[in-house]
């Protein structure tokens, strides 16, 4: 087992992916991300996570606790004391657990959606600044099971710090890529059989009464302006019913709502297959 | 129409409501509470909201975009540039917007169940210490119409300057009172015909699953612990369907989808009802 490396000196070379942490965050790191924290490391670290990982930094005191996790052919890990690593980051680590990952090369959407007629779930956020939204997005999309988040160009980064904490780490598994515009994402539905859903206050038809499609792109947009026109024009325009005079949910929220009434009838066909007695595999 | 009053010093007795904001977070207001932001002094001034208005602290740009919700026999409106509003405040003030609202006599959690047999949907939080969360809930129990939140004595504050951001308002408008405890909620709950539902991973039955009750109290805990195992077993234990491996949500977000569920087929029964003939009222 490879052993931890003792480091005291704030400036050694080593160390230099963890330099001033917050400034790096906005003018983007090369290809890197960083990752806080033991929850998240050891998202970074399980067999369903898709990055390499460069490095690990912990406070001395944190590495009984994970030399479970970090010992073997893993990453190199450098322990130094919290004054040290707060030195380097350039604000308080209280936690005393710091990684960087490593991006590599990105898929492209296309990758990502199950061939049809297999069934397919994914989410398409269009305009979606907002990290904690993002994150947010991510750990639904975990929860429920869906194939892949298919991001526009504005969208923000899911392996930005923030969004990475607040996904619980969900941004570190479940497949992500980029396409070009709203547009681009409903032209991939087109090519691919994906009925592609407007989520919207003004839907035409409420969520709970929709018969789940076999293979759905769900589309969500900012909580103001929501998803353009144009867009929602190529979509089913769906809405989650609401009390009168408060039709405002957090677009995280809303998401979370839709995809359990996709999943969740998506598991419950499965199962009334199942008692029809369709062999494995045609129920669909 | 009353006039503005146009404030130079920051120093000016009348706001002393004002100065130290986040100071006072933390020790308390003495029966009194702070709105920022235009959406939420909209919610607070609103035909639904509970809450008197002692006054409101503005930008003077922004009074022209207020003065048709603020003129009248309303609160005093007190105008300050937002160098004078910072230096009360004691934090940079970016909208322009403050208010001081009275919390006036608290109900007790008996005047805010429905008297059975009406249909009643409550929410009930156990321990939830986090701003956000209890904000976001809010935000929820109002986007879902539930009659009321009733919180454990360990629940935060609703009214907390950021409980209400986040809530977007829905603080200042969803009815909540203080149980003592936890079992002071299921006692509540026998006594009033509720069905209480505890919302846990654990839980044995499915939320899809569940066919909702009338009459139903929705339980939820700390994203950790969760809710204490006596309390849940003296409820039934629902959980939400997840994917196999992550079966992480928010406590908000999990609130919301379960609402979302006790309220729309409480609207979907309401309709079959209304299809079967059932006269007016006697539907259930």
């Amino acid at each position: 087992m490879s052993e931890p490396i003792a480091i005291d000196d704030a400036g050694d070379p080593r160390l230099a992916a963890y330099r001033d942490v917050r400034e790096r965050d906005l003018v983007g790191r090369q290809g890197r991300f960083i990752v806080e924290g033991e929850v998240t490391l050891r998202m970074l670290l399980s067999p369903g996570a898709r990055f390499a990982v460069e490095s690990v930094l912990l406070a001395p005191e944190r590495w009984p606790g994970l030399s479970d996790l970090l010992g073997g052919a893993g990453p190199p890990v450098y322990l130094a004391g919290k004054p040290v690593m707060s030195a380097i980051a350039g604000f308080p680590i209280h936690r005393g657990v710091l990684a960087v990952g490593v991006r590599g090369a990105e898929p492209g959407p296309e990758a990502l959606i199950p061939p049809a007629p297999a069934p397919a779930l994914l989410l398409g956020l269009v305009g979606l600044t907002n990290h904690d939204n993002v994150g947010g997005l991510f750990r639904n999309a975990a929860a429920f099971g869906a194939d892949a988040v298919l991001l526009d160009a504005e969208a923000c980064d899911p392996l930005y710090r923030k969004a990475i904490r607040v996904s619980a780490g969900a941004a570190l598994t479940v497949p992500f890529a980029r396409a070009a515009s709203g547009a681009a994402l409903l032209d991939l539905a087109e090519r691919h059989a994906l009925t592609p859903l407007a989520l919207t206050p003004g839907g035409d038809e409420t969520l709970g009464a929709l018969e789940p499609p076999a293979r759905a792109l769900l589309l969500l947009g900012t909580e103001g302006p929501g998803l353009p026109n144009a867009l929602m024009a190529r979509a089913r325009r769906v809405r989650i019913a609401m009390a009168p005079g408060f039709d405002s949910l957090n677009v995280a929220t809303a998401g979370a709502i839709a995809l359990h009434h996709l999943a969740a009838s998506r598991s419950a066909r499965s199962a009334r297959d199942g008692l029809a007695s369709f062999p494995d595999g045609e129920g669909e």
